[in-house]
């Protein structure tokens, strides 16, 4: 992380505290040296972890000066314990910050069932806290990985009539059923934004971001991600409805969609990042569903694994996603390669041109529903070996 | 396959017709020596496959007197000249067996957007029909399978008031996501049932067995049961609202879930069958949403391939499925070994308790909502590596 990238007013920690076996970075806190403007979205499980439950209200109020984070044990199903942990946690760091309590937000990610243990809290906040830096945003962002494979943090600086920049941090790995990949995001920028502007594009980019790798509603016990802006750039406020928003929120969803993207590539046991996305489709909500289908069908995450141009798992899982279709109407390309054309095979020759598309690393699935003008992308990955191999072994 | 289980006035006659590559069976039909009452459950994909558009109005007709199916080829996006493939191999048929072509069923199964070969169903067909025998019926069931590991049927017999058999053959292996595995049932019986007590009973033990391993409306574009009675057995006729009904009933769903089991333990890489029975719900529909929510879970079949009693992905399914449940108030039994008591681990003993239990080949996972007194079981396997084999090079 180049210091460049990092918002002014935001020093940031993260340590090895023992909550994993691993003595791998498990530990992080992000403080900003004022209180900045903030808003949340979370979880839509109706199992909701400690750290929401305590986090929830103090975002609710519209600031946040402190973000605690640990991975290793998500405290989720923990029951009062779990609660008094996360709240002491949180009073910990309030306490050593000398700010008030309210100002702090505190969320896990690990194992669900398990009680979260307070002594790692005790001796490393103190520790945390000396230790904070501008320059020290990767350290946090791997305080945070549980299965992820490598940090991610991505950032937009602005540069024009208004000076300010976002950083992003996430953490979170592709799932074949995203339903469970718990996923913590934290975005911190300099700017001065109205505090009714942050309420509208924080939704607005996790919809086109998150919510767009993952399945609306399936979301786990214990996601997250807070939007933090504390003005310290010094630039002017950001209004609702003006040229300036449309930048900041265009920025916004630049920076979690390269992070969503990360997330995908991190899928456990990935090797391909793949758009799939629908055209031609009656309205936006279709074009969601169908594409959602598509790139959650195992059977289709398969054959992209094993780099076959089974296109016709593609248009079965089109078939049962509920949305109008004309099965003789649908072309899908691999890339710009057609393999199906009114929802018939174009022969061999373009089968073997797709599947060179499929031995890339990277590519776009493009269905034409040919039903009106909408379009949706989701973002999914391959299914492979390793996913078992990850998932089996998660707690041993 | 024992004589003793085939009804009366069934033959069958299965053989390697050349449409599979491997050379293993591919080819087979059923034909009762008298036109049968008959019903169908068809698909509910949108995408629909050439042998079911060509099929359904014959059914529906209620009368049917042979079953054409193949498998290695679905027959499925193959447009004009699929549809035109089917209908003549089912005239083929007829004109063998010198009955009138709506008699006559065709089903397919393999892979999609290929297109079906005549040729061997033009040199197959006269040697199926002279080969046609009472005892064969394990060949048709053989001529059915995909990626299927064994061939799968099922048989009871009343003998009471009333003498009948009930004989089932089906296709069909478990998947991570059961949307896209075809699923082929033909039950057969020598009762004599009153044709609208067909189509009463047989939605009805395909609710409790078939789309108690898949999900309804996540359906193949291939997928059907079909159920004949040809009263070859000279019993009574059943009619609806009677004590022998309610038999009749029972019998077929007895068959159907015999099948539907085998299915799950065939899943594709499965090691193990586990029933997952959700208690306490507020009403049947909450319950089947919940046992469907876990048991569609990746995380969840991946733990039980660990043997890792990770309840806590158990809960988060439930708490993501949209049941209305208090979590504080969740009990999770493995057989009879509590892991979780209102939404709590219960410590390390009996966890060791429950791993021992996960250790066995078939389970029962027993969550108790505790808001109502509703119940409903779903079927599923656990989730392996060789899953990710078998699908990812499973046209290769």
């Amino acid at each position: 992380m180049d210091r460049v990238d990092t918002p002014a007013g935001f020093r940031f920690s993260g340590m090895a505290s023992g909550i994993k076996k691993s003595k791998k970075l498990d530990l992080g806190i992000i403080v900003s040296d004022r209180p900045a403007d903030c808003t949340g979205v979370f979880t839509l499980n109706k199992v909701i972890a400690a750290p929401l439950i305590v986090t929830r209200p103090n975002i609710a109020r519209g600031q946040c000066q402190a973000i605690l984070v640990n991975s290793g044990n998500a405290n989720a199903c923990t029951g009062k314990q779990g609660l008094q942990t996360a709240e002491t946690t949180l009073e910990l760091l309030a306490e050593q910050l000398q700010i008030a309590d309210d100002l702090v937000a505190v969320a896990s990610t690990g194992v669900i069932g398990e009680p979260l243990p307070l002594d790692p809290f005790v001796t490393g906040i103190p520790q945390l806290v000396t230790n904070l830096s501008p320059d020290q945003a990767t350290s946090v962002a791997e305080a945070m990985m549980t299965t992820d494979a490598f940090s991610k943090t991505a950032a937009v600086m602005e540069k024009g009539k208004q000076n300010y920049k976002i950083l992003g941090l996430a953490k979170g790995a592709g799932m074949i059923h995203p339903n469970m990949a718990t996923m913590l995001g934290f975005v911190l920028t300099d700017a001065q934004v109205a505090p009714e502007l942050l309420k509208v594009v924080l939704p607005q980019a996790v919809q086109k971001s998150f919510n767009s790798i993952t399945v609306d509603g399936d979301t786990s016990t214990n996601d997250m991600v807070l939007l933090l802006a504390n003005g310290a750039a010094n630039s002017a406020l950001i209004k609702p409805d003006t040229f300036e928003a449309e930048i900041f929120s265009q920025h916004l969803e630049r920076v979690l969609l390269d992070l969503a993207k990360m997330i995908v590539r991190d899928g456990e046991g990935a090797t391909k990042l793949v758009q799939i996305r629908v055209v031609g489709a009656e309205n936006e909500a279709s074009a969601r569903k169908a594409a959602r289908s598509v790139a959650t069908s195992a059977l289709v995450k398969t054959a992209f694994f094993g780099e076959d141009a089974n296109w016709g798992r593609i248009i079965a899982a089109v078939g049962y996603s509920g949305v109008n279709i004309d099965q003789n109407r649908i072309d899908i390309n691999f890339d710009q390669v057609p393999v199906a054309v009114n929802g018939l095979a174009v022969g061999a020759k373009r089968e073997a041109e797709a599947t060179r598309v499929l031995q890339q690393d990277e590519f776009v699935v493009t269905i034409d529903l040919h039903q009106g003008k909408a379009e949706s992308s989701y973002y999914t990955s391959d299914l492979s070996y390793e996913y078992v191999k990850i998932n089996a072994d998660y707690r041993t």
